[in-house]
Formats: C-alpha cells, structure tokens, sequence
C-alpha cells in the first residue's frame, strides 16, 4: 500500500467523526458582525486552537480591535522542505432571514439531496467545512506519520465576513511568522462535483456608499414640488446613467488599464462550455446582462461591472406619503478586473456624480472597500502539485478558472508578504453561501479532505522540490 | 354699533376661552394612521360633538369601517337661506420623530415668536386649529343671537390623513343630508400672515408603488455580476428617465389635456411677485427645478410634476453587502393640474415602465390613489362673500390663489353631491404641517375665527342672497 493510500484510507474510516468534528464548529454562532455574537467568535478560535494543539501545533489566539486571529505553526519534518501557509475563516455571515430556513441556521443537520447527504448549516461551506477539509487531511498525517509532511503555518482569522478589517495590521505585525513559500486557501468552488478546479483569477472590489443631501427638511410634495430639488429624482438620474444599452459602464475612463485576456485563457474557458442559461434558469431568469457580445465566463470573470447594491430614502412603509426627503443614499460596487487602479475607478466615479450635480446638491462618497482583480501566476510549483493531487482524486483533470467574486486576503498577503496564493476550494455554485438553507454536500467535503492529504503528499515527493 | 361688531368683540374677550378649548382638542392624540389611537379618535369626535351640541345643533357620529365621521346640523333662521356645508378633519398625522419636538405633540403650548404667540402641537392648524375657528364663529353667533345666520351642516372625518378611505361611501349614503349651496373648508394657508386669500386651485395626485421582480433570490454580486439583472439597476434606469434636461416629465401623452392657464390668471399670480428665491432658501436650498422657463407659482400651482417619494432595496444597513437583490421598489406621485385624467397618467406610467422592461424582469403598479387637479369657478356669490369677509378683516383684497397639495373631499363633493367648496384657509408656509413642531399663530387662529364670523354675516346681509 502506497504512503498516500494508507492515509486516504483513514480519512474514509474516520469520516464519521470528521462530521462530528464539523458539526461542533458549526454548532458555534461565530457571526461576526454582531456583537451579541463576540463570545461565540472567541468559543470558534478556541476550538480550532484546541484542535490544532492536539495535532502537534503550536497555536496562539491573537486579540484585536474586533475578532481575535488564530495563528498556529508546525516545523513539519526536521528535514526541512517547503513551506506552506493555510488560511482560513472561522465566521460567519449573519443567518436572517431565519424564517425562510428549513432547519435552524446553528444546528447541522445531514439532509439527503441529488448528490447524496448534505451538510445543512451558516458556515457549512463559507468556510468552516473548508477549513475542517484542511484540518482533517492535517489529522490524517499526525496520526498515520507523527508529523506533517511540511512545515506548516495556519491562519485562522474571524472577520472575513465583515471585510477583515484588522487583518492587514496583523500581516504587517507578524510578517516573519507568516513567511512562507505559497498561501493554500479553500473558500472557492469546484467546476461541478464531478470536476475539480483551482481558482487562478478573482476580481477585486470597490464598495462605496453615496448620500446625496438637498433641502433642510423632509418637504410636502404638493407645495414644493415643481420648485424643490428631489434628491431622490437625482440618484435615479445619475444611477440610471451608469450603463449604455450595451451594457457597458459609461463612467470615462472606468476600463482604462485593463490587461488582455490571454488567448490561450479565453480559449480553455471556451472550452468549458458553461451552460449560462441553466445558471440563470436556476435562479429564475433567462437573459444574460453585461457587456454584449463577450461569452458568460468571460463577462463575470474577466470584465469589470457596475453594481447598486442597496438603496433608499424617502418614505418606504404601508400606503402613501407625499414626501420630496431633504437626502436620498445608495451602496454600489464596481468588480475589477487585473490592471484596473481601485483608487482611479473610486475617483473616476467621483468625478461622474460632481458632472451631474446640481447646485443645489450635496454629495458624500464614502469608500467601503477596494481591492484590485487578481491572477495568480499559473506558472508555480505548487499549483502543479495542487493540480496533480486533485485531477487524481477525481479521475479528471483540474481546471484552471476564474471566479467573479473577491478574496481581498489574496491582494493583503502579495503586496504585504510577497506570498501567491493557490485556491483550492471545494464548494459547489447551488450551496446558498450568505444565503439561508447553506449547505455543503459531504461527498464535497469528503473528497476534499483527500485532495488535500494529496497536496500534502505531492508536496514531502522530493522529486516536486 | 353694527350687528357685525358685537360679534367681533364677543369673539375678542373670548380669546382665552376659545384658546383654551382648542388646547383641550389638541391634547387628544387622534391619529388616524395608528390602531392604538383608535379610541382618542373616537374621543375627538366625541369632544366635537358635545360642543357643537352646546350651540344648538343636532350632531350624531357615525361609524365606519375606520375612523368615526361627525355629521351635525342647525335648521339655522326660521326665514330659511343659503345652507351652508363646513368640512374639517379631526385627525392629525402621526408626531414621530418625537425627538424633534421641542415640546411634547400633544402637550400644546403658547410659545412666542416673531409674529407674537403661536400655538405648538400636532394638529395646531392642520386641521383642528383651523376647525374650531368656524366652531368659534358659530358660538359667537349662538350666544350673541341664538341662533345661527344661515343653514349649516358640519362634517367632520377622522381619516383625512390616511386618505379618507371611508369618506365618499359615506358622502354617497347621506347625499340627501349633506345637500348644501356650498361647501366651506378651511384647511390652507394666507398668502402671509397680513394677506388673506382663498384657494381656487388644487392640483389632483397619482401615487403609487413600483415593484421590480428580478431573480427568485438575492444573488452574490460577484459571482451573478455581469450576468444576472440587477432589478436596482434597472430601477434607477427607468425612473431616471422621467425627466429631460429641461425638467419636463418625459413620459408620452403626460401633458395630454392640460387647460391653458388663463391669461389673466397668469397676470394676476405674476403682480403677486412671489419671491421663489427666498421660499427655497428657508429649506437651504437656492436653484429652482421643474419646467425650465416658468414662473414659480405656474410651476407648483399649474403644472403637473413626477416626484419619487421613496425608493428601496437591497442592502440599507452598515457596511457593505455584496448582494444583487431579487426586488426594487418605489413610491411616486405625480400633481395633477385640471383638464389631465388621472387614470389616463397611470396607464401611460404603465405604458412607459413596460417600455424599458427587459425580459427577465417583472413589475407590479400599485395605485395607491388618484384625483384629478381642479378649478374652483371663480364667479360665485360665496366666494364674493368670503373675499369682502376676508378684505375687510385684514384691511387688504383677500388673493385667489393656487396651492400645489390635493384635497380630494373638493373633488369628492363636486363629484358625488355637485357640490363647490370654498378654500378659506389661515395657515402660513412655516407652520411645519406634517413635522415636527406643527404651530399656529394665535393671531392667524383670532383672525381667522373673526374673518368666519363677517363670512356669516355676509351670507345673513339680504342683499348678498
């Protein structure tokens, strides 16, 4: 029997308990953005600290301003060898609406579906099961070998789901702890569940708020309407303004600086055949938006858009009132793309609303957030690995994808630490992440806990090194 | 001394008296938007009962699937006469946001200002301040004459501020009862506090609710960005199409029957030399909107304005949320002006939403309410009567103007009962109607009463019937 086989044959016998390992995170409510939640954030890194402990870690929990960071370390075999950073969140997003879960969001339960059992619970796949995968392949080789099969440094942080915002000041604060050779992180998704992938590209992010002001005071429609300035007729008017009928943002200089999409790129993602009519069919729609003319992956994975992601003002209870309100407010994103400058898109749109602001106007910018689009070099030892230890879990290669969504902990860890990251995530696009009723299919979490006991095996082949 | 003037004085020694009954109205919080007032409601009516018993009426209040009307009568002089029809509302709007008051809503007080005291509280003129005037004028004559000078019929309603629901089933089921020559309402406002006018034009409104439908939930902005609709997006599209850069309302056939203004009407309200400039700079504001090139008292007395009055969806809270959202909605009104047809506006809103509708999106219009603008002839020997009442009061002509605002019971009791009303009203334009801080000049509250009191004393001259 092969090292690799003994070790996967213990994660198939010990799944059981692996489950039950999961559930008892999950049972904690470590949702971040709510302070009646703090207590349970501290119950999380402490069970994870535990955990990592009794597999030979040396492990810290880390105060900060919000939620504390876990940092644990393994020197792995005294011979040395690469080095690799895991990392991960132990929060979660907040589960309301409650009313629309089918089982209460902190009590997991295993429920049968299409793919056979799954996981129902907040932070089943978003991100705790992910983390456990890792976990659990780490336990694998402590029981089976005594040790791991590298040194080993984990980071375990708890305000992912609020935008991490004292995690680069404990980068900078650690950075030689932190040193390592690649960034291992499980928060993305497979191509489907038959076919694995590694995330090369995400798109980075621009989150502001805009509040408009006009008059003093709330005024009476009838008597100030045809003199007074709406500001809520304003934010339609310059909102309504963000896209041409091509579905491009029309904001000047807003795709300045983006690099090619590599041909050989477009061409693998072609190849992908991705059905984007039974994506969108599945959430009850049939006609793309966008930027006319592109392919489905390459508009959510490689072009930039322009996104209102909340508004209001004015009145918004029962029945009617007859109010022009003295403010209007609005939340919008701008997903980026690589080459793309956060700061010069951020000023860019600035510089939109003051073109369109009356005089009478007020207006607040107020930035949430940037982070510039991401590709990971696809050209590095470690994805090769990563690669080779998933297509043979699988049976079939690993693809190579892009993902529309942010992981600005990527951005944090190049610039500050100079470490690329390789995403290795396992999650499925129908598992409700943020959404009630999130799941992650067991099957999912089984195999990727043996993809990454996989990883860990290409990586102690002295021949990879 | 004149008939006239012992009236007057009686009404002069009274102040205190009439001041103090008014207070005792205002301290019953009759909310009509609210169930917990339900019974202050009822205790409004009550109180209203009881004092227009005490002069001499029989009064009954009527119940309704809402809040109670008031119906009383006097047979008024053996000689018969003109009947006379006095409306008013004994409800007022809900008081919050209470932390605005400087004074408790239902607490009324005297407070000094630049025109001497001023009543404060919720309702202080809107409409129950403005009701016990012509209360007050009728005890006058009770006490002064015993009897009333004319037929009278009082109705007041308890829903004004919720729209009146139950108000026109109830005018169709006591038409014989409420048969009149005139209908007399005094719920507007003087030119200024020395200037008495009487309104011959209210613009009607259309209000209602859009809902945007887009997918079946709400969506990861970056994962569905770029190919799922953002009902946010398209909101903002097509509401920010309503107006043209010259602040005429874009919808086809919008414009479709408006009655030319006439001439000497238009000269009339241009010698008035309302000063715009100062009007918006007490709201902080200095640039007037609507249609480019028109007066301002044409913009808010005889044209038609598209205003939203509240938008929403989405992500409101702190922080940022990455969500496209699965709704959008928003609240508008247009004004009306006479000669446009209410439902002829909100077909053609219909007609202009279903025009920019894409396919994957779905939309419900609520109407919420219509009425059309109207016109109250100005050749009719009660509004000479009340203009001389009013004139000789204020030692000045009493104005005819326009008022931007609806009051639908002028449209109710010209439709169902062909009835006119005659718009007497001793507001001022800071009277805070709506907000926080609602007050009454004394002065305007004394004067008012008085200016009702030579009303009916014109309508007893003989030579006026």
């Amino acid at each position: 029997m092969t090292e690799i086989q003994t070790i996967l044959d213990h994660l198939d016998a010990g799944l059981p308990a692996a489950r039950d390992r999961l559930f008892a995170l999950l049972r904690i409510a470590s949702v971040s953005a709510q302070p009646t939640h703090a207590a349970d954030c501290q119950d999380a890194a402490g069970f994870l600290k535990a955990d990592l402990e009794s597999l030979g870690f040396s492990a810290e929990i880390h105060q900060t301003a919000g939620q504390p960071i876990l940092l644990a370390t393994h020197p792995g075999p005294s011979s040395g060898g690469p080095h690799l950073l895991f990392y991960g969140h132990y929060d979660v997003q907040p589960a309301d609406p409650l009313n629309l879960w089918t089982s209460p969001p902190f009590e997991p339960v295993l429920v049968d579906g299409p793919h056979g059992p799954r996981i129902t619970a907040r932070g089943a796949v978003d991100d705790k099961g992910q983390v456990m995968m890792w976990i659990e392949a780490f336990r694998a080789w402590h029981v089976v070998h005594g040790t791991m099969p590298a040194r080993i440094t984990v980071l375990i942080e708890g305000e992912e789901e609020v935008g991490s915002p004292n995690l680069e000041a404990f980068l900078i604060a650690h950075k030689a702890a932190l040193q390592a050779d690649i960034a291992v992180i499980s928060d993305t998704g497979m191509w489907d569940i038959d076919t694995p992938a590694i995330t090369t590209r995400l798109r980075g992010l621009v989150y502001l708020q805009i509040n408009l002001h006009a008059a003093r005071r709330d005024l009476h429609s009838g008597l100030f309407g045809g003199s007074a300035l709406n500001p809520l007729n304003l934010l339609t008017k310059i909102l309504g303004d963000l896209h041409d009928a091509d579905g491009r943002v029309t904001i000047p200089g807003f795709y300045d600086g983006i690099l090619p999409l590599a041909p050989e790129q477009a061409a693998q993602w072609e190849a992908m055949a991705f059905d984007e009519k039974a994506s969108l069919a599945d959430i009850g729609l049939s006609v793309p938006v966008g930027e006319k003319g592109l392919p489905a992956l390459q508009r959510t994975w490689a072009r930039p858009t322009a996104d209102i992601n909340g508004i209001w003002g004015g009145y918004m209870g029962e029945g009617s009132k007859t109010v022009i309100p003295a403010d209007a407010h609005a939340k919008l994103s701008f997903r980026l793309v690589p080459g793309q400058d956060p700061a010069a898109v951020f000023a860019a749109f600035e510089a939109f609303v003051a073109a369109r602001l009356p005089a009478d106007a007020r207006v607040e910018i107020i930035n949430l957030g940037a982070s510039p689009g991401i590709e990971v070099p696809a050209e590095n030892r470690f994805l090769h690995a990563a690669r080779a230890a998933m297509s043979e879990e699988y049976g079939r290669d690993a693809l190579l994808i892009g993902s529309g969504g942010s992981i600005p902990v990527v951005e944090s860890l190049h610039r500050l630490l100079g470490i690329e990251s390789l995403l290795m995530g396992f999650g499925l696009a129908d598992d409700q992440v943020h959404s009630p009723n999130e799941k992650f299919e067991l099957r999912c979490f089984h195999q990727g806990m043996r993809a990454h006991a996989r990883l860990l095996g290409k990586v102690k082949e002295a021949l990879l090194f």
